[in-house]
C-alpha cells in the first residue's frame, strides 16, 4: 500500500533540494498582511529551481473555476513537452475569479521568474494559494521574484515550504532515498494545506523533486499513480479549490534511469513522499487535532470501497464523532449505507483499532470504552466491512471535526 | 415554486390533526432518560391514528443500511395496498442496526397498536428515532401504546409533535386550507430535525394528514412529488439516516375527490405544509442560527442545477462563512466549480439576497459591505448563475454551519 512507509525508502534531511540538482528559497514580497506586534513580514513568495529545464509533470484541479496560474501552468506544460526549469509560487492570494486581469498577472509572473532565472516562459509553473477573487499584485511578485532569484540555495528548502503555507499550523517537508539496482534515488518535496481540502484527481499545492533521469510521459504516469493513493485520497473538509496542483521535477542528477511508470523503487520513494505529505496536509488540517485512515474492505467494486471510504471520511457526525472521542459505530454504519455503495448490513462489520464493535449485523457495545481508549490516540484507524463479500478494498485519510474549524472559517477573511 | 407559500393556501390552528377524521396522542413510555432535576418524563412515543383504515403513501429512506421501523412500513403498506389506519412513533431509540431481534421489537410495535386500537397490523406504520444501535425495549412500547391510545384527540397534536422530537430545539407543526371547486381541503402535518439532514428520494420523520378524498395511488404520486420540491431539497449536515419517512394519510372526510396526482390544488396544499415543514427541519438544524436558500440558475440541464444546489448547500466553507458574515462569493464560486455541473466561469454570477457580487466573472467587492448587512438576517438567501446559458434550475434549503454543531455531535450519546 503505498503511504505505508516501505522499509527501503529512507527518510533523509533536505526537504525539496534533497535531490541533487536543485535549489529553493521564501522571501517576503508583502502579499500577506504583517501580523499586528510581528517583527518580520511573512514569508509569501517562493522559487523551486532546477539547473536547467529538466523532466517536469503535474497534476491540476478538477474544479471547473480554475485559477489564473492553473491555466498558465497547463499551457506551459502543454507547449514545453513536459519540461520545467521553476516552480514560482505565491501565497496570501490565490489570483483565481481574477478575469482576464488575473490571466494577465499569471503570465507576467512566469515571464518574470523566466527572465530572472534565463530561460523560456514556459519552462516555468506557477501556484497561488490564499484568497479568491482579489487581485494579485504584479509589482510585489516581480520584487518577490527578485529577491528570491538571488537567495536561491540548496539551504532554502526550509524557507520555501514556509513561504506557500496560509493557515497551515506548521510547514510540510520530506524527503526519502531509495537503493535501486542501478543505485540511489532520491525524492523530496513539500506541501501546504489546510482547508478546502478534498482534491479528487488534483490536490494542494505539492512540489516533488527527484535526482532520478526519467522522462516526462514516465514522469507523468507514475505522478498520477502515486497523487491517486495520496493526494487524491485526502480529505479535510470535502472541498476542492480552484488552484489545487502537484508538479514534480526531475533533474536526472543521480544518473540512475526510470525505464517505466510502474518502476518499483522509484513508485516507493514517490509515493513515500507524496503519502507522508498528503497525511501532513490532513493533520495539519484547519482545526484538526487527530488523524484517521478510514480503511474500506469488502466493496464489490474498487469504485464502491472509494464511494464509501470518500463519504465515511466526509461525514460530520463520524468527524465529530471520533473529535468527542464517541466509538459511535452506528454513524459509520450510516454513512456507509448512505454512500451509494453496495452493501449488506447483515454481514457489515465496524472496528475501531484493533477493537471490534459491530461484526455481521451484531453490535457489541460491551467493547465501547476500549474503543473509547483507542479515539484518545492522535493517530487512529476505522476499518468497515461492507459486507458484500467482495475483494476491493480502498484507504483514505480525513480528519477529526472540531469547533477550531468553525471558527477558523468563520472568521476568515473578513 | 413549491416552497413559497401560494396565496390561496391559508395557514390554520391544529397540525396533524387539523384536518377532519384524525386524533393525535404524545406521551412519555420511558425510552428517553428524564433530564437531570426535570420534574417530568420527556413525551417520547406518539399515536396519529385515522377513524378507520384510510388511503396512505410513504417515502422512505435510501439509505442502505434501513431501520428495522423502515422494514416493517414498507412490509405493511404493500401488504395493506396502500391502506392504513395509524402511525405509532417512538423516539429516543432507532431500533437501527439491531439485527433480527430489532425487527421482531418493530413488527411487535405495529402488532401492539393494531390491538389496541382494533385494525389489523398491517394497517399500521411505525418509526423510529434517536441512536442507533441500541435495543429497542418492547415492555416500554407497549406501555406508550397503551397510555397514547387512551389519550388519543384532537388536542393531541401538540404533544404528538413534541413526542417525536430528539435534538430539535423546537417543536414542527403546520396546517392549511385551500379552497377547490368541490369545497375547501385541509392538509396538516409534523416533522422532526434535526442533525443527519440530507434526506434525499426519503426524509426526516413527517406525518402528513389531509380530509381530502384521494386513492393511495394518486396520493403516493403526488407525495413523491411534493418530497422531491421539500423534504429532498433540504440539507443541514449532508447525512441520511437509517430512519428517515414520511408518511401521508388521507381520510376523505372533506368529501372532496383529488382525482390525479397533478391537482394542482392538492399540490399547493401538501406542497405548502410540506415546504414549511422542510423549512422548520433545517431552522432547527443543529446549531443552526439561520435559514439559507440556495438558488441555482443558468444550469444546462435539471440534474446539473440540484448537483450544483446540493454541493453548495452542503459545503462546510460556505455554510462558516455564512455563519460568520462573510460575504465570501469566492466559496459558492469553488463550490459550483468542483460539483461536477457544466460551469462557465466567464459568464457565471452570485448573488447574496438583492446584492450582485459576481457578475459576468467580474468581481464587485465594492458591494461586500451591502452583502454583509444582508448576512445579518435569520433569513438569507444566495442565487449562483452557473453561466452556461442553460434554462434549469434548483432550489434548496440548508442551515449556516456553527461551532454549536460541533459540540452536540461531539457530545450526543456518550
Amino acid at each position: 500500500m503505498i503511504g505505508a512507509r516501505p522499509v527501503s525508502a529512507r527518510q533523509i534531511e533536505g526537504g525539496v533540494t534533497a535531490p541533487a540538482g536543485f535549489r529553493a528559497a521564501g522571501v517576503a514580497c508583502g502579499i500577506k498582511r504583517r501580523a499586528a506586534g510581528s517583527a518580520s513580514a511573512p514569508l509569501d513568495f517562493a522559487l523551486i529551481a532546477a539547473d536547467e529545464p529538466v523532466s517536469a509533470a503535474a497534476v491540476f484541479t478538477t474544479n471547473k473555476a480554475v485559477a489564473a496560474p492553473i491555466v498558465v501552468s497547463r499551457e506551459h506544460l502543454s507547449k514545453s513537452g513536459g519540461r520545467a526549469r521553476v516552480i514560482a509560487v505565491n501565497s496570501g492570494c490565490a489570483n483565481a475569479c481574477t478575469g482576464e486581469a488575473g490571466l494577465h498577472v499569471a503570465r507576467d509572473m512566469a515571464t518574470a521568474a523566466a527572465s530572472s532565472l534565463g530561460c523560456a516562459p514556459e519552462h516555468v509553473l506557477i501556484a497561488s494559494t490564499g484568497v479568491i477573487g482579489v487581485p494579485l499584485d504584479l509589482g510585489k511578485i516581480r520584487a518577490g521574484v527578485t529577491a528570491a532569484s538571488a537567495a536561491l540555495s540548496i539551504d532554502g528548502h526550509d524557507a520555501a515550504t514556509r513561504a506557500i503555507m496560509t493557515t497551515d499550523p506548521f510547514p510540510k517537508s520530506y524527503a526519502v532515498v531509495v537503493d535501486t539496482p542501478g543505485g540511489p534515488i532520491t525524492v523530496g518535496g513539500i506541501a501546504k494545506g489546510s482547508g478546502m481540502i478534498e482534491p479528487r484527481m488534483a490536490t494542494m499545492l505539492a512540489f516533488l523533486t527527484t535526482d532520478a533521469r526519467v522522462e516526462p510521459g514516465v514522469l507523468s504516469q507514475a505522478l498520477r499513480h502515486v497523487v491517486d493513493r495520496s493526494f487524491n485520497a485526502i480529505t479535510v473538509d470535502g472541498e476542492c479549490s480552484t488552484n489545487d496542483c502537484v508538479f514534480a521535477l526531475a533533474s536526472g542528477r543521480s544518473g540512475v534511469v526510470v525505464p517505466r511508470s510502474d518502476d518499483p523503487a522509484f513508485l516507493e520513494a514517490l509515493g513515500a513522499v507524496a503519502g507522508h505529505l498528503a497525511r501532513e496536509v490532513v493533520r495539519g488540517g484547519e482545526g484538526a487535532t487527530k488523524l484517521v485512515t478510514v480503511h474500506v474492505t469488502g466493496a464489490a467494486t474498487s469504485a464502491d470501497a472509494w464511494l464509501a471510504a470518500r463519504t465515511i471520511a466526509n461525514s460530520p457526525l463520524v468527524k465529530t464523532a471520533i473529535h468527542g472521542g464517541d466509538p459511535n459505530w452506528g454513524r459509520l454504519i450510516a454513512a456507509a449505507g448512505r454512500s451509494g455503495a453496495a452493501f449488506n448490513l447483515d454481514h457489515a462489520s465496524v472496528t475501531i483499532g484493533a477493537v471490534p464493535l459491530f461484526t455481521n449485523g451484531v453490535p457489541h457495545d460491551e467493547r465501547a470504552a476500549d474503543a473509547a481508549e483507542v479515539l484518545e490516540a492522535k493517530n487512529i484507524t476505522v476499518a468497515i466491512d461492507l459486507g458484500t463479500g467482495g475483494p476491493h478494498d480502498a484507504t483514505m485519510w480525513t480528519c477529526d471535526f472540531s469547533a477550531e474549524y468553525v471558527r477558523i472559517n468563520a472568521e476568515y477573511r473578513t
